[in-house]
This record gives C-alpha cells, sequence and structure tokens, in this order.
C-alpha cells in the first residue's frame, strides 16, 4: 500500500520509509516545507495513498475525501489542529498522533526560555558581540522567588511545573478546564504546584507559559483583554501554538509596558512570521523548534510509522484520536 | 571612621552608606568601573580609610600598606584573588567576603547557559531575526540524557549539580581536591551526582562547569592539554574567573572541533576582553552577572557593610577569610 508523508521538518525520510518497507508498503515523500492546503490536495489526488502522514501541512477535508481506500491519517506530532478530523471520521479512516514524544524537549525549551529571559542571556550575548560590557546594567532575577503560571496542564505542562518546583524551588500556578472540573483554585496539585483561575494567573504570575492546544475556543486566548488584565509584567511563554496569541495585542501590550517580554517558539504566520513581533529586542524567537532533539525526532518518526503500518495491517493503531465509523 | 568603596558595579552606594552612617562611619564611594591598581593605590593614599570594601578593582599590596589604620578589606563578592590577602594579615587587618549571597544566581546562570545551548536559543533567535525560519536545521539535545561534569563542589557547585540532577534528571560528574581527598570515584555524593577525576570529566562530559576559585594552581588549568582531552565536544561554561581559561587555547579548541561551544560569564580581559573569543557564534558570552539579582545586591552590600561596620566596632566579622596578625 502507499504511504503519502505531506512534510518533514527533518532532512530525510528514511526512519519513516524503512519501516514501511519493512511491511511491504511504499513510502512517497512530499518536502521538508509545508505546501499550500491546495498544493497537499494535488499531492494527495496525484498518490491516492492509503495513509497520509503529515506534519505541519494542512490535511483537509477534500485531501481527506479524495484517496479512495484511505485508512489513516497520522500526525508526526501532537496538536491535531491541521487535520479535519470529523472529515477521517466519517469516511471510516483512524486519525493517530505521538502524544508524549517531546514532553522532555518542550519542557527543556519552556526553562531555557524562562531562564534566558531572568538571566539577560540573549541581551548580554549581543551586546557583548558590540564590544559593550556593561555589568553594572543587569537586572537579573533569582529563579526561586518567581511565581510561574502554566495555562494547560496535560503532559508537558505538568513536567514543565515539575522542572520548575523540583528544579528551582519556585511556585508554580496552574489552570485547566479538566483540572478546575474537579478540583478547586488553591489545592496543591504537586509540591509547590497550585489550582487557580486565569484572572489568579492575570494577577500574581512572573511569566505566563501556554501548554494547551489550539482550537476554537483557544483562538486568541491571548488577547488586549487578558494582556491587560497582567499585573507583574509577566514574560509571556508561547510553545505551543500560534494563534493562541493575538500578534497585534501583544505588540500593543510590549509597547504598554504590560509584559516584560515574550519568548515564543510559535508565532501566528509561520512560517514567515511578522518582523513587527520577531524582531523586536524584548521577544526571543526560536522557529517552532521546542519538541526536537536527536532522541524525539527518532522517537516520533518510528512510533508515527508503526502506527502507520498497524492500522496498514488491519490492526487497531495504538495513538487514536478518533473512533472512525464503520464503512 | 572612614570607609572607601573601590568599585561598584551597581549605580549607586546608598546602601552601603546608610549602614556605616548608622554607626557613624563616613563613606567615600569610587567609580562604578574598577580602575587599574595604580588609580586604586592613589584613592587609598588620598583617603586614608579605615576600611576597603572592593569588588573587582586590585587592592595592592601597596594599597594594603598604606592607609596608617586600616582595620578590614572586604570583598563585595566571594572571590578573592584581587586582595593582596598576606599583606593584610601581616598588618593586623580582617580580610572579609560574603561566601554564599548569590548560590541561586550563579547556579540559575550556569543551567540558563547550559539550555540556551542545548535549545539553541541564542542561535535561531539571531535567525528569526533575520528573517531566517528554518527548523529543520535544528540539532538539539534531550537535557535528561546528558552527562555534566562539574569542577569544583562548593556551595554553587552542589547546587548547580542539584538544579541538574532533581530538576531535569541528567547525571552529574563532579570533582574537587576536598571531594578527592575523603572518597573515591564513582561514589554517590548526593542522587544522581558521582565523584570523578578530571580525566573522566573529559571524557565522559556532554558540558564542563567551572565552579572554583582563581589561584596559581587553576591558573589556565583549561589549556590545550586539558582541551585536546576532551572527547565528547563538550560546551565549556565559566561562570568564575576569566583566568581559569586560557583564551587563546580555547579559540584553537573551537577553530579544532574539540568543544561544542563555550560559555563565558567571565573572560581573562575584563572589562574588555578579547572579540576572538567573545565575538565567535560558538561562544555565549554574558558580562560577570551570573551573581546579579535585585535580592543577590540588596544582600551582598548590606552584608558586606555590616561587617565593615562590625569590625570598625571592635567586634569580630562574621565571615572571616584570614587570622590577622595582632596588632
Amino acid at each position: 500500500m502507499k504511504v503519502l508523508v505531506t512534510d518533514h521538518p527533518w532532512p530525510d525520510t528514511e526512519i519513516e520509509r524503512s519501516i514501511c518497507a519493512a511491511s511491504g508498503h511504499e513510502l512517497i515523500a512530499g518536502p521538508v516545507e509545508a505546501l499550500p492546503q491546495a498544493e497537499i490536495e494535488r499531492l494527495v489526488a496525484a498518490h491516492e495513498p492509503h495513509a497520509i502522514m503529515c506534519c505541519w501541512a494542512t490535511v483537509s477535508a477534500r485531501a481527506i475525501e479524495l484517496p479512495p481506500e484511505l485508512r489513516v491519517v497520522a500526525r508526526l506530532g501532537v496538536g491535531l489542529d491541521n487535520i479535519a478530523i470529523p472529515t477521517a471520521t466519517a469516511r471510516g479512516a483512524w486519525v493517530t498522533n505521538v502524544p508524549d514524544y517531546c514532553v522532555e524537549e518542550v519542557s527543556d525549551h519552556v526553562i531555557a526560555m524562562l531562564l534566558a529571559h531572568w538571566r539577560g542571556i540573549v541581551h548580554f550575548d549581543r551586546e557583548a558581540k558590540r564590544a559593550r560590557w556593561e555589568p553594572a546594567s543587569a537586572r537579573l532575577t533569582r529563579t526561586r522567588d518567581m511565581t510561574v503560571g502554566i495555562v494547560g496542564y496535560g503532559r508537558i505542562g505538568a513536567k514543565t511545573a515539575r522542572k520548575v518546583t523540583q528544579g528551582f524551588g519556585a511556585r508554580v500556578l496552574a489552570t485547566s478546564p479538566s483540572l478546575l472540573a474537579t478540583q478547586r483554585p488553591g489545592e496543591e496539585v504537586a509540591p509547590g504546584v497550585f489550582i487557580a483561575t486565569l484572572a489568579d494567573i492575570q494577577r500574581d504570575d512572573d511569566a505566563i507559559v501556554l501548554h494547551l492546544p489550539l482550537h476554537a475556543a483557544s483562538q486568541h486566548l491571548i488577547d488586549d483583554a487578558f494582556l491587560q488584565g497582567c499585573r507583574r509584567k509577566p514574560l509571556l511563554v508561547n510553545v505551543s501554538r500560534g494563534g493562541l496569541v493575538d500578534n497585534d495585542a501583544l505588540v500593543r501590550a510590549l509597547d504598554a509596558g504590560l509584559l516584560g517580554g515574550a519568548a515564543l517558539d510559535v508565532v501566528e504566520g509561520e512560517p514567515a512570521p511578522p518582523q513587527a513581533v520577531i524582531g523586536r529586542r524584548d521577544v526571543v524567537v526560536t522557529p517552532h523548534i521546542a519538541f526536537a532533539s536527536a532522541a524525539s525526532l527518532e522517537e516520533l518518526r518510528r512510533r508515527c510509522a508503526e502506527d502507520v503500518v498497524r492500522v496498514l495491517g488491519g490492526e487497531r493503531p495504538l495513538h487514536p484520536c478518533n473512533v472512525p465509523r464503520a464503512s
């Protein structure tokens, strides 16, 4: 059977190919970059795959309806906002992801961004490279004294919380719909991690870290109204999806001094986000790499391909994200 | 009595002045920057202080011999390599420091530098600001899989080890003369922290962190011979004293690919270290600020001044670094 990889932000597809080939399946590799939606649809129409593996490319309802015998759309990642899941479900195809391959990496990346901000690493390195050596200008922070707000408390949010509390002795306020559904604000959900409302986090936190999926209700969660409610000039950290943050509102909040800065691994407008956001000195940016390490990429690619092979062999996937209608 | 502050890498001396004034002592403030040794000697000759408080300025044997009634040389910091201690001892003056005010800050700074390197923060922010967004170029690292060598296991080294192990689950190899005097390589001195020789650290570590004082035996500890023995292209982190590292050997090792990079808060040649070192893209630099935070600076300045007032009032200091000869 045929497996189409729409996009792969790593240089080759040898891991995916060898796992598919071992079970007799043919792998067709698209480019490194995610093509526009219409190009993906053309690619799917040309190859009529039985399985689609995608990283960041949009796999639209049309792309899912086109192939006569599609069995699975497998996300090379965690979030599912680029896949038309209801269409897959309706036509009896599985949707899968790899929910836990990069928990260490993303939480490492958050701590790297928090500390880079609090210890002035990016700013002072830039200064030193211009031959400016001005220690008296430092306005730095003792991490232990900080309160870190975590919005979204799944696998990755909980791991970030653990690193903040166990590593540095700082305090975490965590919020999520599922936490608030079962427990009350103020309860200690793990040592040093307290359940909070979003309003608590706006009021009390020195950093606000976004660890939640993008969907209709979370789109532009960070807007003018949210930012105007921030009281302690927090650092805003986004390692989840660019669409969680309204770029224009972010720029207004930075200009107004409502935030201490921003650290963004994801930005609305990727892969060419506006320089009005990422060009600022009070914004530290990385190009959607929080998930990446040699170890995590190997794990992601292998486990995603293994689930594809499982489905093509007639088995249930290990990480199903839908319940396909019986075809 | 008169208290001379030779240099203060913070904007004013109000904390020091108010503590001295409360006990009736007069404070004379030198400039923010550390003047050359001869200028410090002139300053001392002009004011004939009973106490000298110094941050990074050299307080030479001559500076210590000049004032007719010198009682104490108080270091605004931890290291004592800029003070002629034997001369102070011989003339019956105390030397003091503040040994533990910045343990959190320096260890935070080390973790910030390790993670900035392993997560590509400085490099990718620079790329993004040039409108380059290339996630496929990322070669990043899972912190938990790393082994971190710590050379010097005092208060700060032990705290860095704790953050690496408790925060990230990574392994630490630690070495110091006092560890090796009482315990054998391989013993676990704290959870995840194993005693090692310097040769073990050269062979097995992904990062090598210097947490030791500068003295004759540690001058240029990191030289060509040491660097040629490194096996895993480690990141070299120096937050202690620039003189521990031979700059020319460091440049040769980076050019030869013996190191994965360097992260330096201290560099021989401060406050104008060579651009051949700090201008490199594989070297991340901060201008001797690892000790700094609002909290640590307040504590440093207050506790240093309190020890000066204690000595001027005829008491023993809280943090003596010598045993002055009876005068």
